[in-house]
């Protein structure tokens, strides 16, 4: 097992606040093990769409290559589809991460980015059409709590993300640590990847 | 129905992301409805225990007073629970708000500042023990994911905030619109505040 992960977090304007914090909640559990950066196409705050601001560490040019990517969802997804410096940060970062991950409306930004043609992948069930849209040649799976393809793991709304994380903690740190980890927080993990109760609720049908 | 409500949430450094995020998640749903004051001792950007930095836009003194406290948990309520300005604070808040929340060990604080004297209150099961030190007199209940006593609403670990705020926004604006919040972040909402699995983790026995 490599001993320090390095996990970037990608953060933009009207980003969804539970989309970045529930995954980081997890893996922020494994101090000693994985460091987090938060990255932004320019240092400083960045206000969510929620209101409540985060700080960016570092701008997508002084990142360092990391292991793990974490890409949220959030209204500004919609704007930033068409930016072309965080696209090319997530190519790049893309390039040699170990896992990349999506929250939400951030598989838009994967699949904008074309990191997903040819892959299975999934998002929120709300406004899966839209997502869809960004990427024609992404196999779309429209049931799903979270989708691993390779060393992408792209995962349903918002929530979906705490579930996603600990699967992958579970994959690279044993079941025990990402057991741990959900008792520590007290959450109910859902563990089967299939479990989506929030399908029926798409805009597709 | 009050057209608008302000909800202040408590920054300290080594606070826990989720305890934050989760219900903030919630609560910055309702935009137009809640509007959402980070405060912390000095305003600026405030270290979370896991390592990503929030930003508070108002100090205790500018603060407005507001009809939503939120108070959160974490490492740093070990340094806290002795902080006279973060106490005083929460009682100035706590005298005149509608409802006062906490998560987690923010129970810890609420405790300290004497505010849950003679109540029942919850907190997390891990370090349960060490909280109900810091109020003697609170009537601590050891299986519960949220206990509301008055304004008092208390929740466990760190993940049932999120639960609590589904709880809160059914209370003040109606179960329609916490549905709606849970569906469109994907979230499995326990409604049952006496849902409490992690209980049998304590520390007590």
């Amino acid at each position: 097992m490599k001993e320090q992960r390095s996990l970037a977090v990608v953060l933009f304007p009207e980003f969804e606040l539970l989309d970045v914090f529930g995954p980081l909640e997890m893996f922020g559990a494994l101090q000693g093990l994985v460091t987090i950066h938060t990255c932004a196409e320019k240092a400083g705050t960045v206000a969510s769409a929620q209101g409540p601001q985060a700080v960016a560490e570092q701008d997508f040019r002084s990142a360092p290559a990391c292991d793990l990517l974490l890409v949220p969802g959030g209204i500004g997804t919609r704007v930033e589809v068409e930016n072309v410096a965080l696209l090319d940060f997530l190519r790049r970062q893309s390039a040699s991460a170990e896992v990349v991950m999506s929250v939400c409306t951030g598989a838009a930004l994967l699949a904008a980015a074309g990191l997903l043609d040819g892959r299975r992948a999934t998002t929120n069930k709300r406004v899966f059409a839209w997502v869809a849209a960004q990427g024609p040649r992404v196999r779309w799976v429209e049931q799903a709590r979270w989708v691993e393809d390779g060393k992408f793991v792209t995962s349903s709304g918002v929530s979906a993300g705490m579930d996603m994380a600990l699967a992958v903690i579970s994959r690279l740190f044993g079941t025990a640590l990402a057991e741990q980890i959900a008792f520590g927080t007290e959450y109910e993990w859902h563990r089967d990847p299939s479990w989506d109760p929030f399908a029926r609720l798409n805009d597709l049908t």
